[in-house]
């Protein structure tokens, strides 16, 4: 799944290129340049990486996946790709964790997931390792993510999982409700496990664990939003559908009143039913609720009273949860974000200069 | 004109109500303090106002508007609301420039913008008086906004030309993408001038009048916004259509990485790309254009050469342009915003602790 941008980087054109018959073996990723914005001259270079992958692998071009992630509108620097694309059979293998480091940009911590299913009595499992940090927004809401899985399963179910999944993962996570040019999750299957084919009878049970494992990444990406102190979880009930719930549930999540109130620990709770009321959803709010923190602060078209010190206290935990519920039908939606700081500021003020 | 949030201050319905014969006399205003989220409490304390304002002027209470502006889901102070009503006779008919210091809230300086036409030899006047700071998106891009005039103009005409020189300039604004739920822009006139009735064949000329003195505001307000150190006015050209190029500048307008660039004169206009591409319009980033403070940055879809620290220097100016053409069509808009800084995280993160 790639991002939804009008404008796509050069290595998003080629892997959807390369992806038509829904198979790929290997993926090179670079951080520190996105190679997007980058003119016919970035597209060149990201062939030219798949075609140095696939002689030092042995594989055809088409079978390799390109991904960069970092500065927009900066050609690669072609001859440090060469140096390290020449020793890449030397790491080979054992590169898991490195790799969920080397593709940080402005991330301060590196991500993975894991996650298994039992297929009469044997182990299929799944592992992810993803990048975040800052231009996330949803659809998608993440610049890399790669997932792996010794399932047996067909291109199209794992593509179907994959979309299904991640309406319910990244496409929940906003940092600063930036859609990048970049956005990627790859999701490769080797077959390796001894489970036979995933068939109809248990690809709910697969579905299941990519999206544990989906979401458990995605935590990690808000938590982790720049400059970030603090999760803030936003759960919408009572929506007539999770579409409607998500679109209240991203309003909140992208106003920066919200975000900076949340990071001054300030229950100002009318922020939270303003940014629900510019959703463009229909609601009575009248009838809608609110919590914060784990506190009710709003019913019956007011406010509630509060103790104002508990509340403050509340807002130190590291994780916040808003809590609304629309009171309009059965729906839920649970959005993913972060608080916005001074080193957000300073983190994207001072980025190439 | 009123927001369009699906929550709205009890001012903004009682103030429906009390224009559905076109017809007002007198505005009461306070700062500090919505009234918005207070339920049924808050709407008696809106009614008491106005009548209580009725009263002292002589006037019916479907002929005063109520406004009020501040932190949402308190109850207004009742006290010292009919303490300084009380007051009121005592400074009526000098009090222009003190109302517009008096609704100011986070704004550093009150705001303010007049207007003539001439018509067979005759003067018409406007003036006009706004608040902005935070909370500011389009539709409409304002807290409070008050414009009077002694044109001679019927209610409907008055109605038109306020709805539709609105957008090219308050709904053009955005400071934080954050709609509030007080917006309110009043357009009075009272046929003190000589003129006569404003007819089909001058009102264009007190529409133009008008909508020079709303974009002065507006500029004002984005100027003023929440913690900016910059006014950024976005040109759109080459747009298929007005709101085309008004969703694209929006989009740039409110990207926090764009913003975030301007405020540390970084001249890094991929993230100018990277927002005009998740707008949502249809267009082909191989034929746009892009400038950044005087500066061609972007063509053909790669970024051109530039001199950096030249770029650098340019940035450092009090106003930045940010020149788009899409080069799909003709049509063009202008959005207006500021910079996010350091202090805007401040403001907002203390605001009621």
């Amino acid at each position: 799944m790639f991002t939804t941008n009008r404008v796509q980087a050069a290595p998003v054109h080629l892997n959807r290129e390369h992806l038509i018959d829904g198979k790929a073996q290997a993926i090179l990723i670079n951080s520190g340049n996105a190679n997007a914005c980058t003119g016919e001259k970035g597209m060149a270079n990201a062939r030219h990486e798949a075609a140095l992958i696939a002689d030092r692998l042995s594989l055809t071009p088409e079978d390799v996946l390109v991904n960069s992630t970092g500065v927009i509108g900066v050609q690669l620097p072609m001859d440090k790709v060469e140096t390290g694309i020449a020793g890449v059979l030397d790491t080979l293998g054992s590169g898991w964790d490195d790799a969920a480091e080397a593709i940080m940009t402005t991330d301060t911590v590196p991500k993975k997931a894991s996650a298994t299913l039992t297929i009469g009595g044997k182990t299929v499992t799944l592992a992810g390792i993803a990048k975040g940090s800052g231009m996330i927004a949803p659809n998608m809401a993440t610049m890399l993510c790669y997932v792996v899985t010794d399932a047996a399963i067909a291109a199209e179910d794992l593509r179907g999982a994959l979309s299904q999944t991640s309406q319910r993962s990244f496409n929940c996570v906003t940092v600063d409700g930036d859609m990048s040019t970049n956005d990627t999750i790859i999701l490769m299957a080797n077959g390796g496990s001894e489970t036979g084919q995933i068939s109809d009878d248990n690809l709910s049970d697969f579905t299941d664990a990519l999206e544990q494992l989906l979401i458990n990444l995605a935590r990690k990406v808000a938590r982790d939003g720049e400059g970030a102190t603090k999760l803030i979880t936003i759960t919408v009930n009572g929506a007539k559908s999770e579409a409607d719930g998500r679109t209240v549930g991203l309003s909140v999540a992208n106003s920066s009143l919200v975000k900076t109130a949340v990071f001054g620990r300030d229950p100002n709770w009318g922020r939270i039913l303003c940014a629900m009321g510019y959703a463009g959803i229909d609601f009575d709010p009248d009838r809608a609720t609110v919590s914060m923190a784990g506190i009710p602060i709003y019913a019956d078209g007011a406010g509630l009273e509060f103790d104002h010190d508990a509340a403050v206290e509340a807002l130190g935990a590291e994780e916040i949860p808003i809590d609304i519920n629309l009171a309009e039908g059965d729906a839920q939606s649970v959005i993913y974000t972060c608080d916005l700081t001074y080193d957000y500021v300073r983190i994207n003020a001072e980025y190439t200069t």
